[in-house]
């Protein structure tokens, strides 16, 4: 499979799982030119194919004139990539229930297995920090590298008012954590619910979160999720071609027998 | 593609999204002629089809004697197209997480980039304040015209004990506005749970209301849901027509076959 | 379409809306014999076909000998329908989100048009108050009515660590009112949720909810929703049926090749 | 019907419940040899197939060399299995709503009739009792050995930042029991939301917990919910065969026509 059909099993299994609704996007680095990034134009992740998959520098401008309507948050995926040589894919999402955390002052914790990275650090965005014009979302290269420095080396970073923005070293590391995030985002609100005020909460300490981080990573842990989202996402691709092609024949033969 | 069928497709999107149960409707000014609208017969959204389309003047009367039941509340339609002629669609939905906002005196308040709109104001309706008979839906003109005044000149507004009203220039955004107003809702309330009594949420403020709604109309930001979800429903209705003429087909060679 | 076809659809319906699990069923009053009521035989509603329908006196007694399994909660309904002789339909459910509402202390309250009809009053049944066995569920004449005397002139009742029972004077109610009083259910934790302790909820009044019911009951509102959900069931009946002929088909094919 | 596909349709109805994601496993011991199990190969629960199902002996060892990744936490079963010799399948799970118990002090209680079991006790399993090495899951015999010990008696138990063990004398039981653990524990939550801080709420008792899972156990109860999980698994399972052999069909079709 090719780097570009890759990226587009991506933006539908991040549709899939609901972490992006129309507006997410997910990037990767070009393997064959580190300088160089993978995005769609700016399209819905559910109807993204591999035609949609563009190739950006990383001042975000794209190397060949597209001629169609490019992310206006573009610059999220360059500038991250720009400042992080190891972070090889990078999601934007509009996560659902990610975004209660990152406009209130309850920070997301570590609590359970596959979301054990949430202990490397989630910091928070502000953007009012570093723009007058009141625009909430991320649409120039100076707001890129603010929120790059936000996030610094931590896996992900929230977004007040708007998102979140999640790395990793590999595509699929990117995705597997934007998935989790959002389902760890969940079990946190509802231990909080059953806890109530002031309730004890255990959540992972630091040993936890390094040992259980560190032997996901050695262990190959996130193919098994990996390889059983990605046959879903390409059985609707088949399921998706096929409706197209049934449309296509049936209008051709009822165009026939009315002649 | 015509001005019927692109309500058929809003019709079925609200209903994809939950937003409308067998019971909400959306209706669009005719673009012909301002003083007409255009709402469906007394259909539940899922089965809405362009035969259903009926035209009905500002008064809410129909054109043509259609010979159908009509929708009782179709005055909320006609009141606030007569109150708004800036205004060309109005969804009602009974949204169910706007719902409790509708209830109590928590205002909704705006809290991401999708649903800044909220931040121009979501007065609440109080059918109490205009009626005797203690029926909870707008049946009258009477009702619908004050309905309008509460509504004034705000993109949304609640009705206690009941759903909720959306408008917008396009049908598009009327449409668009009923789906997020759904999702802040939600959020809303996570983000209360959350923070817990008197806690602090971060809402957006007037200048990022301003700059993130005045951006969204320029850049043509909700084109992008739009067409994803004008797509997934078209291709719901290509379903549906095989499935008939597949049953159709079916019933026919069975009953040859048993001649 | 015959008493037994709308029965399998009712209980269809109610699987579709998550009302009933496996273990939930729907009865009718036959309409030839008021003394007689149509019951599945013990299934789950969702396998439900037309010849799994059987008929039972009103002491919950099969008219013939079925030699299959009856569910043991049947005298629910015969003796409801004993009681109530008005009533001709009687939802038993484990609809999930009025369970918590029956073990606390706090009331199921109406707070919307579709769900007004709670505004008559749902009572609790607690089953220690009528047994000493201490198994939960309703399976001897005696618990049946008791639970038919708490039940007394509302349309609906909970059961304490169990689930509820709803009635109606038509199929189409009793299945109607199943799936609004989770809905509503839902609507009022989340109410409670933002309102916070002692906040200020406005649910509907007395004169509210009788005009809002018997609008409803004399314009027909609920057939918009039952035509909706028939076709839907029907659909996927449909649906099934032709995956039974194709698997069947399927089969044979592969069988005369391998031949 | 074999064992692995009886074994097969338990991951799958485990997965269409939410119970397991891509790393929850299921086991039954083998009916021929009660030294030994099954348990499928290292791959997600949509995923398997009858091809996936290898035989361990109650050391978690392959019994034939199978040249393919195993779970890392086999453990768990082989170790349950040793120590309750009247139990004959094991279900490890992180099934969501379960978690957030298991990290703060709310026990899980009995609050309906189909999770009555979980009044005979669920324990809390906190793996920083056993180990040192800071990794949260049991990834050896004697971290296996210690959930058994934990679990004790009892048909499930929690895992601390992790999920859940629950066992049956029956495959059908343990699946059962997951299902219903976690339908469970979201009712708890909502009860203990709607009761408030130190609201009351009623759940079954002891004479309650024994006399409902008793009538279970002799009524053959949970054969109604696993008659209709297999009967959905299975049209699953046929639908993705299909799938296939038209995808087989379609590809060798376009190449013939491509000559």
């Amino acid at each position: 499979m090719g780097e570009r059909e890759e990226l587009v099993l991506a933006y539908r299994i991040l549709a899939a799982h609901g972490v992006v609704d129309a507006y997410g996007h997910v990037s990767m680095r070009s393997m064959r030119n580190p300088k160089r990034y993978l995005l769609a134009r700016a399209t819905a992740p559910e109807l993204v194919t591999a035609d949609d998959i563009l190739e950006f520098d990383l001042d975000s401008n794209p190397v060949k004139d597209p001629g169609v309507p490019l992310y206006l948050e573009r610059y999220i995926h360059g500038e991250i990539l720009k400042h992080r040589p190891e972070v090889n894919a990078v999601v934007h999402n509009h996560s659902p229930t990610v975004i209660p955390f990152g406009i209130t002052t309850v920070p997301l914790r570590p609590l359970c297995n596959t979301a054990a990275f949430i202990g490397e650090g989630v910091p928070v965005f502000e953007v009012r920090d570093f723009q007058d014009s009141g625009d909430i979302i991320v649409k120039t290269p100076h707001l890129g590298a603010a929120l790059a420095r936000t996030l610094g080396r931590k896996p992900a970073a929230l977004m007040r008012g708007h998102g979140a923005v999640v790395v990793g070293e590999s595509l699929m590391l990117a995705v597997v954590r934007s998935v989790y995030l959002e389902l760890s985002a969940r079990l946190q609100m509802q231990a909080m619910l059953i806890a109530g005020p002031g309730g004890k909460i255990v959540y992972l300490d630091e040993r936890e979160v390094a040992a259980t981080t560190g032997r996901q990573a050695s262990a190959g842990t996130w193919k098994r999720s990996w390889d059983l989202w990605c046959a879903k996402a390409q059985a609707q691709i088949d399921a998706e071609r096929r409706a197209k092609r049934r449309k296509t024949a049936g209008g051709a033969r009822r165009m026939r027998r009315s002649k």
